[in-house]
């Protein structure tokens, strides 16, 4: 099991109270990553560990400098986070999980969302492992070795962004900046007893992320709890660094789709899911059982090739034909499909999908959100993906259901709830561009799902 | 020679003051429409003449029946006004010139531009005559016929919106509606001696105009002078039904690109351009030479077929299948070109525009408005266009100058310049969004260029 670790609200508190230093707070998570028991070597990805843990020290002793003055821009002040490997940071090369990118010129500048981070006083902590170029669920990376899940390290942690949602869980930041493009943040969030958010697409700046598929990409965080991703995704988003206040659960429409994301549950999951939904029931919110035919559309639709490998081949193609034999071959694979599809295929799928989100937004109407199981499964041991074709078909297990909220282009966030055995992701999906509103219920709905079960039964 | 016509503000004022009435302005236009000496059986081509008069006399039965009691929603109450054959009219088959779609099932419903219309108290007088699905800018149609342009019948009118700058031309219509892809206002405006009016995309809501291009089509107005086009603009975009205010042309920043527009003028393009550039300066616009390598980077990135060809493919491949031999054979090769392009290619010119409409945005920056021939050549003969090697060059030809605009989504504005010869235009290109400025430009700079020379000199 993984350390306790404290939410960002509360090393906020204790730093303010003088009860800690952004200096020992980062110098805990520097160890974390650096004992050679922990998977530290697997989950920060810094080509020069020396030189990241001293610029580590340095912001924290800035952040401990400024308090001292009095100036503490935010509540991140002096709090480390982690960066996903694919987001600029100015002087570092961005290699995105790769070996190929390599020996690519350093980032002239940050990315916008790493901006705002140290500009809301947030200590870069390192940048973090993920499946090469953000092209798969299940986080696996034969490059820089793959971290192991914290519940079990026999297990993955999910992906892409499987070293953001390790560095959160084993206490080596306190909060992780990951991307989503088909659920890279909210499938490691799930497998790992994390909170993870997707953001409605245009709400972060995705400038200086090394891009997968520019019509999914999204930018956002993993950690603690609801409040600390509200927190984060504020800061990313440039508003006002705070969280918006709960919703309360009585009251609430919450809406279960028929259609796809129920099917093949494992026990653990379904069990879970069904408790999670007695309780918000209990708490008084008003489920329903829905059709949502919308979401069949969605497959339909994307049976010629999707949006992500030709958004993704128009990206790599120069480099696959120059150093194809570098790229991890289950990542190759799927790129080099991009080829087949035709641009009249792509086109029908963005007239299809305009479609397709108008009908589910009316389909939608009458429901605060949606909730459902973000993945169906709990995660996979190493040893079940040794085989491509249990690889593959894993990891569309994996993406299902989130892949879905990035075709709507819906804010989506997965919180952990209560458990027999590993953990389980519950996701809550609001209306497009309604973030706020999506993160305030999940602020409501998070205390109901994931208390303990021997505290309440 | 065309009749003199006048403006929609001097019918307006007529009608207001009883020295007209609707019904006599819409039946003077029925008769033109129906002399068989004229264009009229080549520019509307309605199914049903005679219902489609009856239903412009009763609109404008209508009109005065609501004049009558105070009634008066805007400057275009009462003004017969034509529309393209490819807008949705309630009741009517929308066929985009085609004979392919003569059966299909008629409009539900007006698009919202021929419902805004309605709305400002035009009198819709019938569907203009186009390019078979809007696909070439020189106007002609092998099956409705092609009408001659008003200055020479032997010469093509332009296109693809054809009618609409006949039907105005020729005293059927005080303004038309078209539609611009590439130029399918300005070319036929420019050749016909009229202003039109290409805004900027999202000013003007598509909904049920037969597509083209999604990423390029336009909705505009062609008429006998900037005012008309401003007004029915602002009608067409649902704002206020009032021009803007001209500017003043003393001050005015106006610059004339190096690359590519000003190649292959003809004599009579390169004379009249010449003097309106020479009248402007004289009246204190300060106008420039200079370099913008964007419009050459246009070229280069529609090399793998761009926009229009995949899109028009998405929209007509199952038609083009079934029914292809029915189709202008010039315009069915061009269409099933679409095939050849791959999405990574179409992808590729998706981030090529961006990059692109940026650049153009820095290089022009300085300046108030750009200024250029809107096409290279005059009116070619119909008997030049009988090779289809020589149908492509100057369609290519007509295209090349307005269409780089549309790329960059630009507004755009023709302004009939004095010559002294066949009709030239003059464009004027505003910044993006920035469409009542260039009207407002345009507004000023009409009566410096457009008077006519014996007057000045």
């Amino acid at each position: 099991m993984p350390p306790t670790q404290k939410t960002i609200a509360s090393l906020a508190a204790d730093l303010a109270a003088g009860r800690a230093t952004s200096v020992a707070l980062t110098e805990a998570a520097l160890d974390r990553i650096a004992d050679p028991a922990g998977e530290g070597a697997r989950v920060f990805i810094s080509p020069d560990p020396a030189a990241a843990r001293a610029t580590a020290l340095a912001q924290a002793e800035a952040s401990d400098r400024l308090r001292a003055a009095g100036i503490v821009p935010s509540p991140l002040a002096g709090i480390p986070i982690s960066v996903k490997d694919l987001l600029d940071v100015a002087g570092q090369v961005t290699a995105a999980g790769s070996v190929v990118l390599r020996g690519a010129p350093p980032a002239g500048a940050d990315a916008p969302v790493v901006a705002r981070l140290r500009a809301a006083g947030a200590v870069i902590v390192g940048r973090t492992n993920m499946t090469e170029f953000a092209f798969s669920g299940l986080g696996f990376n034969p490059h820089h070795g793959t971290p192991g899940n914290p519940f079990d390290r026999a297990r993955i942690p999910g992906g892409s962004s499987s070293g953001a949602a390790v560095s959160v869980a084993d206490g080596m930041a306190a909060g992780a900046i990951g991307s989503d493009t088909g659920g890279s943040v909210r499938i490691p969030a799930a497998l790992c007893g994390l909170a993870g958010f997707k953001p409605t697409q245009s709400r972060v700046p995705r400038t200086g992320a090394l891009p997968l598929s520019w019509t999914l990409d999204t930018i956002g965080p993993l950690a603690r709890s609801v409040e600390c991703c509200a927190l984060l995704d504020a800061v990313l988003a440039g508003e006002p660094p705070a969280a918006p206040a709960a919703m309360a659960v009585s009251g609430l429409r919450l809406a279960v789709p028929r259609e796809i994301v129920l099917d093949g549950l494992d026990e653990t999951v379904a069990a879970a899911f069904a408790r999670a939904l007695d309780r918000l029931s209990r708490a008084g919110a008003r489920i329903a059982e829905f059709s949502m035919p919308a979401l069949t559309r969605i497959a339909e639709a994307n049976g010629k090739g999707g949006f992500a490998t030709a958004e993704a081949l128009a990206w790599h193609k120069d480099l696959l034909e120059d150093r194809g034999d570098e790229y991890d071959p289950r990542v190759a694979v799927r790129i080099r499909r991009g080829a087949e599809q035709s641009a009249v295929d792509y086109i029908d799928l963005l007239a299809a999908r305009t479609s397709i989100m108008t009908e589910a937004a009316a389909q939608t109407r009458d429901f605060d959100a949606l909730v459902l199981p973000t993945v169906p499964l709990v995660a996979p041991r190493f040893d079940e993906l040794e085989k491509d074709a249990d690889y593959a078909r894993l990891n569309v297990m994996m993406l299902r259901n989130p892949s879905l909220f990035n075709f709507l282009d819906r804010p989506a966030v997965t919180l952990p709830c209560a458990t027999d055995g590993l953990p389980v992701g519950v996701m809550l999906v609001g209306k497009r561009h309604h973030d706020h509103r999506l993160l305030a219920m999940a602020l409501g709905v998070e205390p109901v799902i994931n208390r303990r079960r021997a505290s309440r039964q």
